[in-house]
């Protein structure tokens, strides 16, 4: 099904980097965006773990955070690193790929290969940049829906994802219920709040005002805004975090010093942290797939398509659904979980709740925890394929 | 007392204006910082309401926050704006201008008379900029101290702030306890936390990656940091109010549109209203006083000075301390403010605690609000002058 390799630039260096298999979608055929404009013969860069079987009945889609991406198992192109759900999926892992086949395409408007702002204009042959459209969480889904289909899986064994990951599952169980066998959601909300729209309009705000952004034409003229992406990241990941965590990790801790050094290089542990989270973020992301993709979260507002009935929007989900929430996670809050949890019971539908101890913040389902290795092994052990 | 008026720069477009009346200390003396710089002959700018009486027992001096300064009462002279604490402050409010006379002098490393990188170094004839040294709180109540002295009071009936205001309390009931009668410490805390040396450091990159912050040169050149000043007070902003507060103020409330415009504009009312918080900030806040001070911030930790142990640090007071947290405050939480109370608890201090139920985060204490009235009018009633 995959038919080519594709290269992307990526970071200050403008380095090309192959991004691996991708297929194209809707070749003779267009599809109308939330924002009313047409896309048509777009790639969409995924991977696959374990086998499919005979009747396609055993596919795992695996919805990626607002930073992550195809890569969820094994050695990353652009990073060198290990996958971002290693602990999670792989043989006899909690998403067992002995016996699922999981499925992780990168989000429409990413910067791994599927169709984003660095893909070529036929138009004008440079990236888009800018004249790429505005994309919803509900157009991500869309293009997964067809990616599905184009892989001949009529309905999926589960759809699971954490955060933004999570955005796009409660998208999946409400337009496409038929297509859909059960569903984990983790730390992940109906809607982006007050606070989060601020953090990442923040974001983007940091990435514009830098001038080497240059409106969006980054690539065509051999600069990089850096340091704007840099503070947008740095910020972002104090929100993926808890207070109590930091405290634990980093308290007032110095780097590599015993005494303050009365100036503004970095004197504790937690600035340089924060300075080397930036600065490798810069390496791997696309500054414009960033501001695209924190847009479709802060319009996701899944009541609203229902006149603001959230339980509306599950009516027709009958299959079972796992709503995760961590303690110490502020940025999609137990409240916020709990909202989903009220909603499809109103709804009428089969939903399990759990709320998980961790102080490791908003970033919990990416980390080693053993209650929701559990969570997971055993939600997806009573699935009959 | 006061001898002069002060002209400063402010703003993108360095106009000048006048700060107002200042006292010139220690003319014939040095004092040494923490860091080991020595100042002398610098300027204080302060204000004062009320009129102090004949054995100057009746002077309460207030501690401003990060981005406060002495104009308390009263139009500012850059802004045109009320003062920042008129709620509380004034005849017949709860801190009584008939009864007390209030002291408010501007941060040392401030921008608006006193001490700071804007003043000229008399060596170069120019702004310090980044020349001048690195400050602390211990520095800012140490310059408080001297100025107190040399107004001929003896002791303070209180000392009040919140904030980084409640943090010089802190620093003033610890280290010149025989100076002061009775205090107030509201949202603050005696060390600063991870997560806020973390959130610190992110505005500062965010001015620092400006290059129009030119090094801290901005003056001299002719050019201004106003969109990393921007990002940095819009996203400590976010931090002063809370996820609660902002979702009853705006939600996700459209700004003059009925629907989304599909565009990266400011379509949600919290975006332009933190566009808003940027930009006028900018209009009055000096970048490099904003680094200075933040840095100041970061270091405090007052246990330090004493082994590890806050009790030992409040071991000499002696004075009823009152000290006041807000529910929804997650910048300086009630956790926080608990642990001055054990401390001072620890110490056989005089020490209540309120803690005021509010939606309206860490800003609580700039705002109306009726139970931080009567704490604290009911507080200054007990006071024997």
């Amino acid at each position: 099904m995959n038919q080519n390799t594709q290269e992307f630039f990526f970071g200050p260096s403008h380095r090309k980097v192959e991004i691996g298999d991708f297929i194209t979608l809707c070749k003779n055929s267009e599809i109308t965006l939330t924002s009313g404009a047409k896309i048509s013969n777009f790639p969409v860069a995924y991977k696959t773990f374990g086998k499919l079987n005979e009747h396609k009945t055993n596919a795992i889609l695996v919805c990626h955070a607002l930073t992550g991406d195809q890569y969820l198992l094994g050695e990353h192109p652009v990073t060198g690193k290990p996958g971002w759900w290693e602990e999670y999926v792989g043989p006899d892992k909690p998403i067992d790929t002995n016996k699922f086949c999981v499925i992780v395409p990168n989000v429409l408007g990413g910067c791994m290969g599927s169709y984003g702002p660095k893909n070529i204009n036929p138009k004008t042959n440079k990236p888009y940049n800018l004249d790429f459209p505005v994309i919803t969480i509900s157009d991500m889904v869309k293009v997964q829906h067809i990616l599905i289909e184009a892989l001949g899986i009529k309905k999926l064994a589960s759809v699971m994802g954490g955060s933004m990951g999570g955005m796009q599952v409660l998208e999946w169980i409400s337009k496409y219920p038929e297509n859909v066998n059960s569903s984990i959601v983790m730390a992940a909300s109906a809607k982006h709040s007050a606070q989060n729209i601020a953090f990442n309009e923040i974001g983007r705000q940091a990435v514009m005002a830098d001038p080497d952004w240059c409106g969006g034409n980054y690539i065509a003229e051999g600069k990089y805004p850096s340091k704007g992406l840099s503070i947008a990241r740095m910020m972002a990941h104090i929100t993926y975090l808890s207070e109590a965590g930091l405290q634990r990790k980093f308290g007032r801790k110095l780097q590599n010093k015993s005494e303050l050094s009365y100036g503004f290089d970095a004197d504790f542990q937690v600035e340089s942290y924060l300075r080397h989270q930036g600065m490798s973020f810069v390496e791997r992301f696309d500054p414009n797939s960033y501001l695209y993709i924190t847009r479709a979260m802060d319009y996701f507002d899944l009541a609203e398509d229902f006149g603001g009935s959230l339980a509306l929007a599950f009516e027709r989900t009958k299959c079972p659904v796992c709503v995760v929430s961590f303690t110490s996670d502020w940025l999609f809050t137990t409240e916020d979980s709990k909202q989903v949890v009220r909603a499809l019971s109103a709804s009428s539908s089969d939903v399990s709740f759990v709320e998980i101890v961790s102080d490791k913040g908003h970033d919990s389902f990416l980390l080693p925890d053993e209650s929701l290795a559990k969570t997971i092994s055993g939600f997806l052990s009573k699935l009959e394929l």
